[in-house]
């Protein structure tokens, strides 16, 4: 009642609920999120070469990536259900970490945002990656998980810096 | 064939399948990973004083993880489904990050590691943190997610620096 | 097409099937299911000191409620997937049993009711506790899982006596 | 570590943890559960002529026990994945109470038993029926969900008196 | 952007994502799909003896289609979630091909087809047949599965010759 | 009780329950099984010519197989759940047709076979190809999905001729 911030998923008594969500509009809602998988640079030409060949890395950790975000209500204890519009999933090399990139893009019409979809989509493409360049690389990271940009709702549009 | 560093992951012909570890010897394997959710300071006071009471936000992150552990093979295209006999998450506040700190544990007798189940147990409770404080804080990034040990199997005992 | 009872998930030549709903009125939708564990007056202590300290059992099975409601379609063969917007689950000691009543509060925008999402979150909640206690008690019970109240939808407000 | 009896899924500083099975015996164990769906004498009669023609919700209701018991470990957060070797759910009606006695036999070869699993057959068992006799009785209850009998692991055969 | 048809699913760099729905109309969606599973006469004559008594291999078989298609979305990496209002699922001996001949319909009011949804239910019901019937037989096939019918969305009611 | 053969997994009073495979022997098992996506030439080549750049059809639909796969026992109602160790799945043009010819090969070291979850990544695969490509071709049929080989168990090495 008072406007001090709070946690929302926590009722007077402390005790985590799904929050109700019932008298929120349904408007058409936007994430972006981004993370990326550090790796040593043998790794990343590994995952390269491979990719330009049949592109199998950076297109199995996109669709798992894809495939996580629909089940995000599933992890995330005290998520909503939605039904998702659309996800997207983009795999860049970034020479320079070195390492991968990986953006994700969900869009609902609904009445909760989905940032939590893009970021399950973000960190589950990142583990796959991983997964599948581990035996060759003991040290990679998953780092710089964010949300870049969020729209819809009743904050309106937001973007990070 | 060769000796050469490669993905185990792709057959000859680049294409994505899960390896057979039919022939690998069942070892007691135990996997330990890492990762943090850096936030504001004012962030993490909340979740501390809400703790201190019901401890919700770090208790229901720390069974997402423990549920999503279990859940490893379904999220990762190419991870084996194995029996886990233990799952353990602990959920430490640091300051000076200032944010919080999720370490996980997991074990089972099989005949592939449990690196992934560790990560995704951790990055689970990552995100779970991060849902149920996002209300409050939209700039919190998760970081670090990493293996930090590693035992069983033909490679032995494993520990990051 | 008589008037008599039937029921409604068996078609004209006995099937089981799911309902079509789609002639149904999108309306808010409440329904409040209640159970109970019956346990040892020692157990309910035992569980009562925990939760003074962490919370854990009831936490962890209010939790576990939470998130069995989310995936009653999967659990239930004929019921529809809906998109909950709240779930809530309230766990109380009662001496008198002596143990624990659970009591779960769901509630939606759709064309069919959430009773079958209350009482699955009040039988998961129960479970769990059972889970979590039956190292020192074998003799618990779970009793009286049963509606207490509905509303939405045409037959309107309804609540048990 | 003393010899009062604890909640074994909390650890010392009271956190909720999958307790560690790894060096528990794997032996061949077998639980059996029980439970009622009591309903009013119409709704049993009801039930058992749509039986006497096809036996969809008797067999439904089976179908959905067996099913739930596989997944046992995805709904009880801190319960440990197992193999089942067998699955049973056998569905008797009860005129005197009047209603349906579920009961339901799992069996391993594993290092945990099999308890949760009975149980969560005959609970979502239970559920079934009520969801397709709901349109016709709105004062069901589930009740006495219980162990029977369990043998296997360290405590050998136990029995209900 | 040419009127040249494409692989919907694939963008312009041939990368595999989830199309975006947002746009499309919200109308009533049904789609028809059928398949078979051909078998020796012997094997349809057992499960239609089996049926008489307590039709449970048919029984079985039409509750993994219906439940499966509840679950499209989580099977075909690239479907949209959906709330089915409808799904039947019919079991019909052909003793000519001699087999089982299963024909599913299902509805919806979304912004895509059901195409999926009803395929899935077909493929897993015929799955299930040939499960419980692989014992005696070992040379089943399921064959033609396809879809019948289909309306709803831009492109209007549309049948199989 | 005879030797007649009958349905393992009806009861004898004809009810379908999980057949107990306890007694069973641990073996090494092995199962191979093919399907086809028959559909238009200009349809196989539209997804060869994406396959040329990308691969993103049969990489999409061959992950589509081996992660259902891993999900069989949850789709087939009175299947065991297994550990495999290995599944492949190969997905080959085939111009005559003409279509796609998807084999998938599934090994395990258990108690049952694994006949239904190489039949399972076979017609789960074949259902993402159609997902792909339905916007372009309504007229594709699955076909042939049958058991190629199976070895281990009782029965030994068996092939379809």
């Amino acid at each position: 009642m008072s406007d001090a911030p709070r946690l929302t998923h926590l009722d007077a008594a402390g005790a985590a609920n799904m929050v109700d969500v019932a008298d929120k509009q349904v408007t058409d809602r936007v994430a972006v999120a981004e993370g990326e998988v550090v790796m040593r640079a043998e790794t990343l030409d590994l995952i390269l070469s491979g990719n330009a060949k049949k592109g199998d890395v950076i297109g199995t950790a996109r669709l798992a990536g894809i495939m996580a975000a629909k089940r995000t209500h599933e992890l995330i204890p005290l998520c909503h259900a939605l039904l998702l519009s659309k996800v997207a999933v983009e795999i860049e090399p970034a020479p320079a970490l070195p390492g991968l990139v990986v953006r994700a893009t969900v869009r609902t019409s609904g009445q909760t945002g989905v940032e939590m979809e893009a970021l399950t989509a973000v960190t589950v493409a990142c583990l796959t990656v991983y997964d599948m360049a581990k035996a060759v690389d003991r040290f990679m990271r998953i780092e710089k998980v964010r949300l870049l940009e969020k729209s819809g709702g009743r904050s309106g549009h937001w973007q990070a810096d």
